[in-house]
């Protein structure tokens, strides 16, 4: 027995096209639809098999849905989601796959979650994707051993909660529950914080000198590759956070510049090694 | 006919390693010598099929050798190529594989090349790597289809500059010639600068958040899990260079905060874009 009815994505690109080739797979709906503006991306998703209908109409799409994922750029989901809410059954629950949380959870729980009987949304952010955008890229084993945040609040019941945690690791990840808040700080620094990090490593690199780069200078800048666009709203919807980010590795980075200036040899050798010890720390 | 009849390698490691198997692979010489100061270490890079016979005394080993490629750690390559001088042939071409080049190039030049009839040494940097060390990660083809940056100055007869060209040809390489200064400071952008930057980056992230990183952070981090002393080294001998390509960074980094302080969406969106122009230029 299919654990949902129907599945609906707002959104079928790496991400959302990523679950519907998951759900499709693992047979956990008996329908997944897929929601998005252009009717050309929807009929790429569905020949590969991401979708098996679709709607450019969400309060089509979302009629029958036991659960919505909206898989949007995050400037798009808040309101994605309150289209989705207007049309969707009272029982439906509703998640995203945003980077960001506060800004999003806030809005959601004054619109969404304050209307008395209605569905409910609980928010979500999978740790998994790649640099490149769109549904082309998509996997249906993206979101395997993948740790997904849930970031329920007091306006989030128990069910809700229970149910979008159920749908995460029917994909196979790990779900962490956690604030809105502490999620925005920690992803600041471990997923923002390096994108940030990588494009002003790869903007400070003349193109004169690209063909003496090597595996070292393209691992360290691939996340400069994304969608500017996309990370362009992931930064702005997670400022203050990013901000406090950027500080606490400027005060690294200005630890190896003045071990560099002083000529501190040793003091060199001790902040390679603690960098080494945090990144061992992770494995590969 | 094999190229060579006996190169010498002076440090078996990744690279040494790798250069051992790649001779013994395309057959170029009739023998590979390897010498280190570790028997035990020798020992395995002989079973590995790396060195078909070793020595731990360097005027021994290098006796015969029409080559010898110093791949010891930065701060040993000095001394290193000075004691293979004094044992090697007259007509022998010394060269290296080490990260930092004017320093080297500049005292070897003082040194073994002033003797009026004696081994020649040209400067080489192979842009190829591991964040790993040691000979059991060696590959025969680590260098090819990969840059070797060649160093001469006008102490290099030209035959030993061709040599040394047609030695790193023969592994599949493509060879550039720069004065060893420009070497090093475009390597301080390209290859110490990103390294240093991950390690920062690494240094940056609370432990407890590790759980939080995704595929971005570990990529962009991944330089900070080599091993520091011999990072210690290369930023030691390439300091000015890469405390200038620090500050370009600083100043590509400031112009991110800035943005984000003021809140300027427009120009975040336009510094993004013009990372992953850069990023783009050279493909993945």
């Amino acid at each position: 027995m299919p654990q949902f009815r129907t599945i609906a994505i707002v959104g079928v690109g790496l991400i959302g096209g990523s679950i519907g080739l998951a759900v499709r797979q693992r047979k956990l709906s008996r329908e997944v639809v897929g929601i998005g503006r252009s009717a050309d991306r929807l009929d790429r998703a569905r020949s590969m098999g991401a979708i098996d209908r679709s709607e450019t109409d969400v309060s089509l799409g979302v009629r029958e849905a036991d659960i919505v994922i909206v898989c949007t750029p995050v400037a798009l989901i808040a309101s994605g989601a309150e289209d989705a809410a207007r049309s969707a059954q009272p029982s439906a629950i509703l998640t995203d796959a945003g980077s960001t949380k506060a800004e999003l959870v806030a809005r959601l729980d004054g619109s969404v979650n304050s209307v008395v009987a209605g569905p409910r949304f609980v928010g979500s952010h999978p740790l998994a994707g790649d640099h490149r955008s769109g549904c082309e890229f998509a996997r249906a084993d993206l979101f395997v051993n993948r740790t997904v945040v849930v970031t329920p609040t007091s306006a989030s019941p128990a069910e809700s909660v229970a149910t979008v945690r159920g749908f995460w690791e029917s994909l196979g990840s790990c779900v962490v529950e956690m604030s809105p808040e502490a999620h925005d700080r920690a992803l600041a620094i471990t997923s923002h914080l390096p994108h940030l990090v990588a494009s002003a490593l790869s903007a400070a690199t003349p193109r004169e000198h690209l063909p003496l780069t090597a595996t070292g200078w393209q691992d360290t800048t691939r996340l400069a590759a994304a969608d500017p666009e996309l990370w362009r709203q992931i930064f702005g919807a997670n400022r203050a956070a990013l901000i406090d980010a950027v500080e606490r590795f400027d005060h690294s980075l200005a630890a190896f510049r003045d071990a560099l200036r002083t000529g501190d040899e040793q003091k060199l050798l001790e902040l390679l090694e603690e960098a080494k010890q945090v990144r061992d720390a992770l494995g590969s």
